[in-house]
Formats: C-alpha cells, sequence, structure tokens
C-alpha cells in the first residue's frame, strides 16, 4: 500500500491483450458451431466441462434441488433485493413520444424492446446469483419478451443452487446449462434447440469475452468488463475502519483490482493503512487482496477537497465514495464515475447487491463515455415521420435547395414529383 | 430490378471485410499520430491529402469565403433545417432523478453530457453539410460542452462551402482541416494543438471507419454505417411515382445500396417498375443507381399487407416508408426500423434533410438492436446511492446473507462493521 501525492498519482494497468491463441481458440469455437449447432455445442461441453448432455435445457429436478439447499434467509434477502432492482430500473423506463406540429406533420420516436436478449452467468467459483439478478432485470423492465440464460455446468452437470434459484425467481421460462465460446456462438448463431437473440449482455472469462467481440456486429454486446475500481474520496470525518473496509471489498475479487483512497487528512491516511493491514489479517481471500493492494492499491494525499475530486475525475472510476462532510454537495463535480455512494453508510456491497442501482459498471476510465448496465440497455428507437401535406407545400423548395447542393439529384426529384402532382409548386 | 414473392426474399449482400492491407496502414498510422503528434498528422497530411499546412485550424478567411459562395436560398433552408433537427432533438433529452424512500435512502440516476466530442465530416464529393448538422445538433442538444470537428481539405487546402456554413452556423468554435485516420488518431489520442476526445462520431471512407474501430476502447464511438437500404410498403392506394423515386433516392447514393418495394399488389409492382426505368433515364447518378437497383434492388410481391409487415421487419430496413391507406394503425407493428416514413408525403429526404430527425440510422439489419443517433450517445449516467442509517440496519443481515452465498467475506465486513459500530447488529 503506497501513500503518495495527487500529482504522482496515476492509474496504469499492464496492457494484458495478449490473446492470440484464445483468440484462434475463439474462431474455431465459434465457426463450428454455426455450422454445426447442437452438436458441436454438445461436443465442447462434453470436452470443456466435462459432461455429457442431451438437453440443454435446465432441468426442473435441478432448481427444486436447489431451493431446498439455499435456505430461507437466503431466499428472504434475495427476493428483497429483486424488489428494490425492479423498482430502481422501473423509475429509468421511458415512453415513446410525439411531436405535432401546426403544418400538419408529426414526427416522434417509438421506444420498443429488444425482441430476444442471451444473459451469460458464469460457472464454477464465479457463479454469482447477483449477475442473475443485474442482467437479466433491466432486460425484463424494458419488456424484452425472450430472456435466455446460458450458464456452465460443472462435470456432474451441476449449477450453483443461488443462481438456479435466481433464475426461477425471476420466471425466467428458458435456460440452459452451457457455456464458453460455444454458449455465446448458440445464441449468436442460433441451434436446432436455440433460437438466435438480438444482444448478448454478462461476464464471463477471456473466452466469452473474446467470443462476444467476434459476434459483435451480427448481435449487440454489453461493454467488456476490464479490472474494477474503487476509490474513496474522505476526510477527517470519515471512519477508516469503513474506508479499510470497502476498499478490501474490492480488492478480494481479482489480483488486478485497485482500490484507492484519496484523501487531504493525512492523519485519515495512516489510520486507513493501518486499518487495512489489521482487516486484512482476518480475510479468507486474504491473499488475492493482499496483491491487488500491493499492485494497484494507494492513498493519495492531496492539498485539498478540490484536488481529491480532480483526482477521481482523471481516473473516471467504477465505483466512487463519498465519505466526507456534506457530500450530497459535491455531486455536481463529479465528472465521471460509473456509481457514487454518498456518505457512511453507503458501502460498496450495499450497491453490489441490495440497494437497486446496477452493479455492472464501466471499468477502467470508461466512465468517461459509458454508463451503468441500464433499461436502455434493451430497448432500441425507432424515429416517426409522418410529414404534412402543408408542410411539404410549405417547405419543399428548402429541401430541394440542401439536396442539390449536395449533388443528390434523385433527392431533389423525390420531393420534386411531389410538388408538382399536389401542386405545391405554384405556391410555394 | 426483380420482381419477386416474399417467400423467396432475402437481402444478402457480399461479405466486404477483407481489408487487411488497409488496417495495417491504418495501425501504422495510428502508432505514428501517439507517438509523433502534430508531426505525423501534418505530414499524412501532405502525403494523402497534398497540402502543406502550418496550422489546422480552419482559417477565418474560408468561413467568408463560404457565405459568398453558398447562396441566400442555401443558407434560408440550411437554418430552417437547423431550428428542425434541434427541435426534434430537444425532446429526446432526459433530467437526472431521484428516488427517496422511507427508510431515509436517495437513489438516483444523474445523467451528463460527455466532455468533449470529436466530429468527421467526409470531403471531396461525399462532403455532406447535413453529415455537419446531424452529428452535431444531438451532441449540443446533449450540452457537451468541447466539440471539435475534423474534415479533411482538398489539394488546395478548400473545404466544401456548405460544411463551412454548417459548421459557423452552429458556432463550433474548434474546427481543423484534417482527414483520414490521422485526424482520428488525433482525436483519440490528442496531440501538442488538439485536445484528446472522449467520442468520436461521423462517417467515413474505410481509412476512418477501420481507424475508430482501431480506437475504440480508448474512445467510444458511434456504429460504422454499412450500406444503407430503404423499404417502402406500399398498396393500391400509393403513387407508383412517389415509389419509385424514393427508391431511386436510396439507389444513387452507393452501388451496393438496397431499395425494396413490398407490396400486396401486382399492379403496383408493374408500374412501381415502370416508373422506375422512367425517371432513372434522366437521373445524374444514372450508373450508379441502376448499379444498385441490379444488385439489391427489389419489388417482393405478398399475399397481403401482414406479409408484407412479416418481410420488413425481417429485414430490419434502415428508412421503412408506409405507403399504405391507414399507415398509422401498423406503427405497432414494425418491430424494426431506423427511420419510419408514415404517408404519401413523409418522403425519405424529407427525413435525410429537413424534418428533424437524425439521418444517422442503423443499416444492413442493425435496427434490430440498434437506433438512430440521439441525444442519448452524448450523455453518460452515474448511479447514486445515498443510503439511510435506518436502511442499512433493516438491511445490512441480508445483504451479508448474499455476500457470504457468494463466498465474498470482505464483502460482508464491510456491512458487518458497520451494523456492529453503528448499534445494528442487536437490532436487526
Amino acid at each position: 500500500m503506497k501513500v503518495i501525492q495527487a500529482k504522482d498519482f496515476s492509474l496504469q494497468r499492464e496492457e494484458t491483450d495478449v490473446y492470440e491463441t484464445e483468440r484462434a481458440v475463439v474462431k474455431e469455437i465459434l465457426a463450428r458451431v454455426q455450422a454445426q449447432g447442437d452438436a458441436a455445442v454438445r461436443a465442447y461441453t462434453a470436452r470443456f466441462d466435462g459432461v455429457e448432455l442431451d438437453d440443454f435445457r435446465i432441468p426442473e429436478a435441478l432448481f427444486e434441488q436447489a431451493y431446498a439447499e439455499v435456505g430461507d434467509e437466503f431466499l428472504e434477502a434475495l427476493r428483497a433485493a429483486i424488489q428494490n432492482i425492479r423498482r430502481y430500473h422501473e423509475a429509468q423506463k421511458r415512453p415513446s413520444w410525439m411531436l405535432p406540429d401546426e403544418q400538419g406533420s408529426v414526427l416522434g420516436q417509438i421506444i420498443r424492446p429488444l425482441k430476444r436478449v442471451g444473459v451469460y452467468v458464469p460457472g464454477g467459483r464465479a457463479a454469482y446469483p447477483s449477475s442473475v439478478l443485474m442482467n437479466v432485470i433491466p432486460a425484463q423492465v424494458a419488456g424484452v419478451p425472450e430472456i435466455v440464460l446460458v450458464t456452465p455446468p460443472d462435470r456432474e452437470g451441476k449449477l450453483n443452487p443461488g443462481v438456479l434459484v435466481a433464475i426461477k425467481e425471476l420466471g425466467l421460462a428458458e435456460a440452459y446449462r452451457i457455456g464458453g465460446a460455444q454458449a455465446v456462438g448458440a445464441l449468436a448463431y442460433g441451434t436446432e434447440t436455440i433460437g438466435a437473440v438480438d444482444k448478448i449482455v454478462g461476464p464471463g472469462n477471456i473466452y466469452v469475452a473474446l467470443a462476444k467481440q467476434a459476434v459483435f456486429g451480427q448481435v449487440a454486446i454489453d461493454m467488456i468488463a476490464g479490472p474494477s475500481e474503487i476509490l474513496v474520496i474522505a476526510d477527517d470525518s470519515a471512519d477508516p475502519d469503513y474506508v479499510a473496509a470497502d476498499m478490501l471489498s474490492q480488492a478480494e475479487h481479482d489480483p488486478m483490482a485497485a482500490a484507492i483512497c484519496v484523501t487531504p487528512s493525512g492523519d485519515l491516511a495512516c489510520r486507513v493503512a493501518q486499518s487495512l493491514v489489521e482487516q486484512l489479517e482476518k480475510l479468507p481471500r486474504r491473499e488475492i487482496a493482499e496483491e491487488s493492494l500491493r499492485n494497484y492499491g494507494s492513498i493519495v494525499v492531496t492539498e485539498n477537497l478540490d484536488e481529491a475530486i480532480a483526482v477521481s475525475n482523471r481516473i473516471a472510476p467504477e465505483h466512487l465514495e463519498l465519505m466526507i462532510e456534506d457530500a450530497t454537495s459535491v455531486l455536481g463535480r463529479i465528472e465521471n464515475a460509473g456509481a457514487i455512494f454518498v456518505g457512511r453508510y453507503s458501502s460498496e456491497p450495499v450497491g453490489d447487491y441490495f440497494a437497486g442501482p446496477n452493479h455492472v459498471l464501466p471499468t477502467s476510465g470508461t466512465a468517461r463515455f459509458s454508463s451503468p448496465l441500464n433499461v436502455d440497455d434493451f430497448v432500441k428507437k425507432s424515429s416517426v415521420i409522418q410529414y404534412g401535406k402543408q408542410a411539404l407545400l410549405e417547405n419543399g423548395e428548402k429541401i430541394i435547395t440542401l439536396a442539390e447542393a449536395e449533388g443528390l439529384q434523385a433527392h431533389a426529384n423525390a420531393i420534386r414529383i411531389r410538388l408538382d402532382k399536389e401542386g405545391g409548386r405554384n405556391q410555394s
């Protein structure tokens, strides 16, 4: 853990796009899935997941077993989270609208849900029920009628019980136990049993990420998440134990994760550093967290709060916590951040699991131009132009002028032929 | 021009992604611009555009000259178009919002404009003033404070007067006469004189498109446009000359453009075919339009209107015209289309230039999952979580349960440490 001055601070991670081999593997898998459909998916599932499946669909028995395993406390917490996440995303919905004018025209914008969306949920140790909620609920709120979930099975064909219960609680009718690049291929191209989708979302390992990149264009995809960050702006009013605990909740994810505290208080900086050491002791995932802190952890001491905010805006963190006095008053000065956690009770895990906003956030500085996963990601818009006769007669010549200025005579003709026939030529 | 049955119809264009050489050229240009900044841009401008520039900024004298050249009629038409486009895009704006609850929490979403956006405008014969309007106005309406426009000069360093006047009318303070991959590189990486942007939008040739793809991730980009389509659904109430004229306005763009009429009326099909032949005769861009019609033009005869709509939904056209009786009543059944032109007066060029909606539309079937360029493309969202003390005390255990179910103990700790200190442990 470094304690450094603001002017010396930048967050540089090693470039890691060196996946030539993986890219070739993915290309081959996708080509075979496109050509051979189910047979290819079945073969790759046997090879990579170690299980032979006749039917990809997750059997009812597995769901029933999962409910027995998870316990009431989990179920109650999950249901509360679903309700909160749904409520927040409902507030993102927008209606289609129109703009009528006095010349008889009606302009508008129709907003419709995508028709069919695929959600990828990782398996193994990265099988997170919260991923199911955060990726599926915005699509449901958008009104997507067909949501299909894929998730890789273990060697016995089993799945994480929390993930299974989440699938059931959300009422998903279509869920398959397949994973990897072969699952992405099945979603993008369709197979005999799995219909092709319009968009694929959800996290995955490098093969999944490369497969999503490769099918982009054929279908839409969400962003490819990079390593994750938390940046805490804190002052003397902050509890150093809270700051340290929240930093560790990021650091335990991944050795590439970055946990950064930016503070004008040298005293707080020392106390956070001390608390980090103490809390680190007891962590089950201590090794990961330690490596993350060693590589990318920082406590940055600034001249004042203004400089702290400037550092944060430069980093454009995925998660930003404001543990300062009168935190709300600086919201308008935060230029770039995926999610902003305001005040001492707003610990990052509150947002990761429960409060309602999405935990799929722009990473690695992309908050400069990207947004949290949201309902808009699952809709498409169409412009509507219902031009009135009067509008055409009054404006036709102007449109012709603009078309001719661009040398596009057939464009001009399409207007002229109407002006001639509708009698506008003489009136305009 | 083929007249065919609906069941046999699909729109297949040749795959054209064979740009290995161009990709290598672009990679080299980008690397050099990143390393050498202005010097590289200056050298490439000399090499590719044939002009030596000391200062990239477009000189005032060129603007003044342009105003003298374009004439009053053009200026008046352009100003009316600007007003319309601005009015339509204003209707797309959304406020930040919040969602307070009874437990003392406030959730919200802050919507902010991107800080700095680059707009590419092609030069030469494809220098279209309308491109300036359609790409710049949504960014202005979104509130982007820094918009920088680049457009390549001719061998005398000159620019299209219509483009220049459009730049001035929109009040753009920063405009450079550079183009190609070197301009994209300058926008993405920044140089001594041109600051790096957060997003690059606007059409361009294959070098520009490949350069945008290459810098994607470093900055955001708009979609890479493919060949363009118009699909006209028409019945016996349609004027065949209008249908043909509108098809030709698409066909004259590009030999790869597709103009399709879908109709349940065999009679109309014949009359449209005949009108196409007649109107084609007189077109200055006849060769391009003829090649487009030969390759990708079709008149599809369907059993009935339902089948016509189904064909259109399958194609997901960039432009869809509904020249049928009671056209408004089928709007709800159009699943996929970039822009929908309703009724006999709503000719495609009305939308290309003037009515207000954007002419940057999803091409090649991507209307399945993409939208017209719009104000949302120039904003970013941040989630806000200001969690209340009572909310944390009441829900803390649930959050811990979810975190522990995922094996993320540091996440659980960040909540537990607060419950312990704030006294919630005993109350929950």
